[in-house]
């Protein structure tokens, strides 16, 4: 093989690679209303309901580190992680399925704590584990977690249906999550300088933000708000990314731009503390720390007010705006910029 | 911890492991027919149909060997595992969700024949890829897939409905694909042993069993017989654990036991003679080789010819009975033996 024909994947990143086997997807099928690109995929019963369907795998080194996360919060995590996607589409999570690819290495009681911690989110967001696979692995734990659920087909909200004027809410407050990583991850390092300590910082001062990290909740309030409330947002997506490339998602699908207002976007005392503890920028944590696993909707000006009185736990942080603008961050001082899509 | 409390998974084997969770399952949802234990789940829609769903992992190094497994193949063999457990309840696949976490070292070459493969099978068994992850690993691939498929409520098959005095069938053949597996490792043993020869075994004459390996098919005929049939099997599952472990399954869920006729279990020529060539029971190869994909049915007497009529390629290899049988095999010499339940 020549060698310009062997290109690792680090060399082209994640985005260009699924870019490269977009097109793979089988054969078509009538019933799939939407298939690849949105936080899950929507296909049609015979009854006027829809299917929502999402699958996401977590692997340990990358996704996890079991130096610092506990079994319990584990499990929690990857079943947040697969219901917030259902949500995302405002649809009803229902029914998880649950793959576990497991190294000799670890204790039975290990595993049985991962799966309690999968059983009490299950029983936090009334989801049902139905199936999966428990298998083994080399040196590596791996889980796969697969959430579905359903909604009337008018109720689905996607990402590409931002319009221009819209205002941008997100639920919560963002950064807490990274915050919370930075914060273990230091601990990690001091502990793997002076192994003889055991591995057991004092994170009380560190609390919200360490939970925000380990054991996130999906937003599943703001699901059952929107199922009683008049208000339907026109674009709708969970955190997970980071503010600016979940933002930027909305926005390239839904062929607009926005202006967002950094002094508004949400950041809790915790977070900053953890900034500035780090000498870092408590902004970058928001725009670009994952895991928040809050949610960002887009609504028409009138009816913000509307539903702020239906629920509470939302700011706006900017408005919708043609494609030209791309994202814009007006600061509220004199060095705005633009991010371009 | 004391000492007897750290229980290695290796300690207690999977089948327990799984037992020791088997509660963890989240909240009771009503529209659930069918939780764990089958080989998807299956719950109602609002409209007499059900949805069923089964999710699978593969690890490399445990499920799959890249040494001897050409990417595009992969690709298809997990598609065709996920596709198998929907046809094995007599459902329809119509999509599948593909995770894929992949260490930096490989090309992306190789994972696009990856996708080629699943593509490819997708198109074959007429299912649609509608999401899914693509993700970074630590050293080795992992690849989850879920399936999902419908069918009318009463149209479903379970494991647990086989009937004393049913007839036992199998689709195809048993035994190959451990027979492919064989030489496949056969082969990486002399090229590791002699590592400056290229890893280019002749494998011409081990073709059929290599392929039974490598490329294996779902039965999605028998689903689509099945269909157009006015036979309906009592009790239906897949074989990819091996026949013993797969019939178990059936007689523990249905209550019942079986006498099987060892002669009649159908076994290839070129599964014969690997067997010969490694000096091995090719009856083992049948018996505990799993992967071959073929179905397994019980069907009442009377509609056994009946069937036969409208799907050819099926074997009689057996008869359901009391469960003080436990699993009987009839070798039709004398040394006829019972495997317990």
């Amino acid at each position: 093989m020549a060698k310009k024909d062997f290109k690792q994947v680090q060399d082209i990143g994640f985005k260009s690679l699924i870019e490269t086997f977009k097109d793979y997807t089988g054969s078509s099928r009538e019933n799939v209303i939407k298939g690849i690109g949105d936080d899950a995929s929507v296909s049609k019963q015979e009854n006027g309901k829809v299917t929502c369907t999402s699958s996401e795998i977590f692997m340990e080194g990358v996704h996890f580190d079991l130096t610092y996360t506990p079994f319990q919060h584990l499990g929690y995590k990857v079943v947040t992680a697969a219901v917030s996607d259902i949500i995302a589409m405002n649809a009803e999570p229902e029914q998880i399925l649950i793959d576990v690819a497991i190294p000799n290495k670890y204790s039975v009681q290990m595993i049985e704590q991962l799966y309690q911690g999968i059983d009490a989110a299950g029983k936090d967001y009334n989801v049902m584990v139905t199936g999966g696979d428990t298998t083994a692995s080399h040196q590596i734990l791996a889980i796969s977690v697969t959430c579905i659920g359903s909604a009337d087909k008018e109720s689905v909200i996607y990402r590409n249906g931002a319009k221009k004027g819209d205002i941008i809410c997100v639920t919560g407050e963002l950064g807490s999550a990274i915050a919370g990583l930075r914060i273990l991850l230091r601990e990690k390092k001091s502990w793997q300088e002076n192994p003889e300590q055991q591995f057991q910082p004092d994170l009380a001062s560190y609390e919200h933000v360490v939970q925000r990290q380990l054991l996130p909740k999906a937003r599943l309030d703001l699901y059952e708000t929107l199922k009683k409330s008049e208000v339907k947002p026109h674009a709708l997506i969970d955190l997970t990314q980071g503010l600016v490339a979940d933002l930027t998602e909305v926005l390239k699908q839904s062929g607009v731009g926005a202006e967002i207002y950094s002094p508004a976007v949400p950041i809790s005392l915790e977070a900053r503390n953890v900034a500035d503890e780090m000498n870092e920028d408590v902004d970058k944590y928001a725009f670009y720390g994952g895991e928040d696993f809050e949610m960002l909707f887009t609504l028409p000006e009138p009816l913000v007010e509307k539903f702020k009185a239906d629920f509470d736990d939302f700011i706006v942080i900017g408005r919708v705006t043609d494609a030209e603008k791309q994202l814009t961050v007006n600061t509220g001082e004199e060095h705005n910029y633009q991010i371009d899509l």
